[in-house]
């Protein structure tokens, strides 16, 4: 994102607006927290807090390190072949996880969650009612919450035993092994016959 | 368990063993906790432990509330229909931990393990070194360790998802709705094909 250093200030100040939007998503959860109360924190004018990071959504989405635009991408993964969708999730999370030695700040948000309620409310909230919502639209299914919870849990599920408590051999699959064994699990709670009246 | 009142400390000493047995089992892991230590923390003969418990592995089942003898329930799993040890797993899972308000030691086991490196070896090292070894001997599979380590993810994902996170609508789905769904999905791990090489 950096340019030409024509303004030496921007990296900084973005870094400051990412660590006032996580303290201000783990203070206030996610509905609560509001783009005027982030600006405040990191002592910047909320237009510039669009400017950089343009919605609360997507600024969420980067705080906790998703890839960026997550609206776009989860039309790219239902926009796509849509027997493949548990595939491509699978595979788009290992490229984000598997690439940091220091781990992302939603394995961080997962950590939390377990233990502070605080944080766990900020992850339902968003899974709920952001990334849910989407993928309820996306799939068009009246089922589509159910579906996306199921998904939930075997990622949520998967991000730990690989990452944090490593269970092995998961912990050491290669990538393109857990996408092949695991995809198709996600694929089925999203898309399967799961048997719902 | 509790009988006629002839010996009244009784369930007082079972108590006390078992807090020690967790103790040790956190302090030590899995692995290097041993009969004798326990017993020594909770002021009792080391035959008075195998009395009570039987061996260190039955102790530790019963620590982390796991269904008593936990290599009976496996051969049952596994001596039942085929098809559907998934749903049996899920189904024994929601039994033990639907009916608690409390939630049990394993609940409190996997949130440890999320922040503390010692309680994530001890449940590392309980499921790779007891229940994949006896999973694996049942599937009678080369693949037995990748796939019980799949279903682990799965059914670590459940508990994070439904007791602890709360994601709705998992978290309030009628147990018979989570076998449904579940089951067949941790099946797949156990018996389906993976594509492994």
């Amino acid at each position: 994102m950096a340019r030409t250093g024509r303004r030496p200030g921007r990296s900084g100040t973005r870094d400051a607006i990412l660590v006032a939007a996580r303290e201000s998503f783990t203070a206030s959860g996610y509905d609560q927290a509001s783009i005027r109360d982030i600006a405040r924190r990191a002592g910047v004018d909320p237009a510039l807090v669009h400017h950089y990071f343009g919605t609360k959504q997507e600024l969420f989405a980067e705080a906790i390190d998703l890839p960026m635009d997550l609206v776009a991408i989860l039309e790219a993964f239902v926009g796509g072949d849509r027997d493949q969708i548990g595939e491509r999730v699978v595979g788009l999370m290992l490229s984000v996880w598997d690439s940091r030695t220091d781990r992302s700040p939603l394995v961080a948000l997962v950590r939390s969650a377990v233990t502070s309620e605080h944080a766990a409310r900020m992850l339902r909230e968003f899974l709920v009612s952001v990334l849910f919502e989407r993928l309820a639209e996306a799939l068009r299914s009246p089922d589509a919450k159910v579906r996306a919870s199921l998904a939930a849990s075997q990622m949520i599920g998967l991000l730990i035993a690989r990452y944090i408590v490593r269970i092995e051999p998961l912990a050491s699959l290669p990538a393109a092994q857990v996408v092949a064994t695991i995809g198709p699990n996600v694929q089925r709670y999203l898309t399967g016959d799961l048997g719902l009246a």
